[in-house]
This record gives C-alpha cells, structure tokens and sequence, in this order.
C-alpha cells in the first residue's frame, strides 16, 4: 500500500504504540514502544467537513467522520474556537500505515487519538503545548495512561494536578532490558473492561500496588529488574478482569512465578508483557520461550523496545 | 540520667525514630530519622522474667512486663522455642535515654519493638535474620512501614511478597535536602488513627497515591524535589484523618500550597514534617520559617536529617 497521493500533502505524523499500567501502576503509568502508525495527511477535496481515512482496510477502524481521528480534531477545534469551530474545519484525507494491532492493549486508540491531536495542532497553526493536547485528548479517551507517554515518549507516569488538570512525569530508566510481547488472537473493548472493576477497592490492595509500584520503577531507574518479579504484582485490575483474559494471565503468573520474569497485563489486555533483562536474554531465548510458544500457540510473541521519542511530524 | 549501672551489662542497641507514610506511601514507605533511643541491658536480680524499665520517667512507658520491649523480647522467644521458651527466660534490666517523642508519629514504639528484638537476638544467641526480625516484629506492631526503616535504615518500602511475609526494600536516593519536624504537644494514638480509615477506599484516591508516590520516589532518587509539592499529596489517610490533627494539616498544606514545599503528615501524626531543599534552606529559614513559628506557635520546629544506618549495638 503506497503512502504516495496527488493531493497537497499537509502534514505527516508517527504516534507510537503504548503499554499502560505496567502491572501495580494502575491508570497512571505507561510505556511508549517501537512500533508504531504513520499517517498522511492531504487536503481533502470533498465538501464534507471530515476526515476520508484510506489506506490499509483494518477491520474496526472507522472510514468516516466517526473516525478517532476525526472526532479528535473536531474537539481541539471546538476547545480553540468553541461551537463557532465549524466555520474553520478544512476537509482532509488520511491515509494511514497501521503496525499498532487494534483492541490488544497496545494504545492502539491513543495512536488516532494523538494523531489527531497532533494533526490540529499542525494544520490550523494552533501551537497548543503538550499539557493542553493530553487534557483536549483526555476529553476523548479520559485515561491518560495510553495518551501521555504516545505524546511524550518513554516511561511516563500521569497525574491529576491540584488543579484537576492532568500532568504527566517522564522517568529516566536504564533500559537492560527487551520488551516481550505476548498478542493472543482476539480483542478487548476497554471500557468493557474498565466496568469490571469495582469503584471501591480494599486499601489493602492498593497499598500492596503502591509499594510494588515505587519499588518497580525504583528498579528500573537503578537498571536492576534481576529478581524484580515481586514487585509487577498487581491487585487492582488484572485479578478482577482474569475471565477475559486467562491464558493471558496464565502466561504472566508463569513468567513471575516460575522463573523470576516480570511480566504482566499490557494495559486491558489480552497482550502481556515481560522484561527480559540482557543478563538473562540468551538463556530465555533458547530455554524458556520455546516452550511458551508450544504451550500457548494462539499467541504471537514478539519483541520490542521503548521508544523514548514521543509522537512526531516527519 | 545515667546509663551506668553496677549489674553486668549484657548490650547495648540504639534504634532510630521513623516517619512512616511519606504522603502518599502509606502503610509501606519510611524514613529512619537521625534521633534515637538508646537501651542498655543488665543481668537482672530479680526472679521475674521480664523487663524492669529504668531510665527516664516518662508518661505512657510501662516500666514492667508490659513494655513493649518486654513483650518483644517474650514473642521471640516464643517464636523460637515454642511454648517452652518460658525456659529459657532471663531476667534483665533495661536502661534507657529516650529521645524519640512518644505518640507523635515518630515511630516511638517501633523503637522499642526493634530494641528488644536486638536485644533477644544478641543475649540469646539466636542468628535471626532481619527479615526474620522484621516478622517477629510485625506480630507485635502488625504494619511495617516503621519496623523495617528503624531496622535497616534510610528510606525503606517494605511489600508482602508473594509467600505472605513481608520484605523490604532500601531505596538509594540523594539526600540534599533537611528534614523539617514540626510536633505539636499531644498525642496521637496509632490504633485509634488507624480506625478512622475504611477498608475499602475509592479506587480513583488509589490511583492517586500509586502515581504520586512513584514519582516522589523518582524524584528523591534523582535528588530533585524542587516543585515536587505536588507527588506528595495522598488521599489515603491524611484526609481520613483531619479532624484528629488539624492544625499540622493546616501546616502541610500551606507548605504544600502555598510555598510548593514538600510536607506531609509524619506516620499517624500529629507530628508534620517537610523537606527542605538545599538549595531553599536559606530562603525558607529566613522569610518563611519565622512566620509558621508565630502561627504555630505550640509546634516544637526541629530539623533533622537521615539516618542511613539501621538500629545497631553499640
């Protein structure tokens, strides 16, 4: 599928795939990794004040104005220019290369969401900062752990400010590590799955996600995820949604368990994830992991790292 | 007071004040402070198997049994001999220099909980482990987040790992800051404090805490905590608990707030503690310091520092 058009070319921008919660860091943390969507974008030549998305053919991405593309860039107009915004839409057409598989836990809807941002911001000269794109995305995907560290790049924790609005921390890490991930052949809808935990929570449980929490990325920060696996225990969302993903948190509880890998849920699922430390990478290639993909073939393992570059025109 | 005696010393241990919590770490983080209590153990003469408390006369310390550092030593024994360890009992007299203020959040008792598993350990040849200590201890004073900094030292975040016993972990940070302790003149008792909070608590404050604690914790590691006021803010027991210290409340926030310095409530309070940067110590003793003196003025305001060494024998 050629990216190449006829139209007048407006802007181009890569947004990366994302892995959310990172195991205890439920709702706030996030990674951004290296694999990612491209997207073009072209006057359009229609009368309709919407975005025409051509390119791949995925199943579940909308090719209308419903597009989360679409409907991002008409929230940051709206935000801009309040109900007055319809005056200033330009049609465009997108056309898009899609590597970030859809519905897996990868922030594929961040990637449209962020696109979208970043597109509006290009394209009508708007120069809104990072902090105001995450709060207009937020108004559209209203959890930011996918959103900020798409935008930012890296390890990224987000947080609701004394004023209410969302900010966010890049943390520096060393990354001796590789990214394994686990994309099992079906989709979750998260806000289905965000419904399946409850809005009270024993304070136990969220004490036991604050120490893991702290001390993970403490790890991480030190380059130390050797013996680690404690520390990626959740309580807080991955026990509650374990019926729609259970060979998913099979694998997990596998990795943790029985040989000291931390691996969790990437963010609602079905992907999981593990840290596979450099030390040990040799020895998980050829001793662990051909079992795992004999145990579960359904799944695609695949490897990848942190993208510490956020999304960007190019 | 004298620590001397003409009985036959057996050890010598001192063992650090704490300031538990941290904000938003609560039930798991802690800080081993440079003020401590020491302990000098005699041969007792006495028949009775237990502790007589000599020392300073100081209300709310039971001179007998019923010292917390009698108890400790009894559950030790237990736990290692059984039933039987009535046995092996040795009457001995503890003396004592107490620096650490009692019921102020200072993590006073864990003083003596952490002195008198030194103490059996040391007079009778038991070889525990810290861990092992740190779980005898917990079964007199059921939460770690003193226990564990007064036993090891430094900043400390303990987790129940995956066998049920707790562990801990020493978190390397760079400390160019003072710790500021403002105490007001009453006291708190830890239980009464802990009932105030509920066992199930809203998820979205738990997020808060999660996101908030690890970037504090990042940012304590990377020795910068200028305008970090905001990721010490908690909604998991602090808010729980206003009515019972209002005023070190008023205290944290206003440095919160109004100053963007970091404070929080130390443990169960009422005592209130802030970081003070370095590089604002200056500023912050001249132009902001006299002021909190006259508007709290029932507050004792102590700077302290770490102490990155654990309780030891001296």
């Amino acid at each position: 599928m050629s990216l190449k058009s006829s139209k007048k070319l407006l802007t181009k921008v890569r947004t990366f795939a994302t892995s959310a919660n990172l195991g205890p860091g439920f709702d706030c943390a996030g990674l951004a990794l290296d694999i990612y969507n491209d997207f073009e974008v072209y006057e359009g030549n229609s009368k309709k004040n919407c975005v025409f998305f051509n390119g791949q053919d995925i199943q579940g991405i909308a090719k209308d104005e419903n597009n989360l593309i679409c409907i991002t860039i008409r929230k940051v107009l709206e935000r801009k220019f309040g109900l007055n915004f319809i005056n200033y839409q330009k049609p465009i057409e997108v056309t898009c290369k899609i590597n970030v598989p859809v519905e897996r836990g990868l922030g594929s809807s961040s990637t449209a969401v962020v696109a979208g941002l970043l597109i509006a911001n290009r394209i009508y000269d708007l120069n809104l900062d990072i902090l105001e794109l995450l709060n207009i995305g937020l108004e559209i995907e209203p959890h930011p752990d996918n959103i900020a560290p798409c935008l930012a790049g890296g390890l990224v924790i987000s947080y609701k400010s004394k004023n209410g609005s969302y900010k966010f921390e890049k943390i520096n890490i060393i990354e001796n590590f590789k990214i394994l991930l686990m994309i099992p052949d079906f989709k979750i809808n998260t806000n289905g799955a965000r419904k399946l935990i409850p809005d009270l929570i024993p304070k136990e449980d969220a004490i036991l996600n604050i120490a893991n929490f702290a001390i993970l990325i403490s790890r991480l920060k030190d380059g130390n995820i050797e013996n680690a696996a404690d520390f990626i225990r959740d309580k807080m969302h991955q026990p509650y949604r374990k019926d729609v993903y259970p060979d998913s948190l099979n694998i997990v509880e596998e990795l943790n368990n029985n040989f000291e890998i931390p691996a969790a849920i990437s963010g609602s699922g079905p992907t999981a994830f593990a840290f596979i430390s450099e030390s040990r990478f040799k020895d998980f290639n050829e001793k662990i992991m051909p079992d795992l993909k004999v145990k579960y073939s359904d799944f695609e393992f695949k490897f990848t790292k942190i993208s510490n570059k956020g999304s960007y025109y190019f």
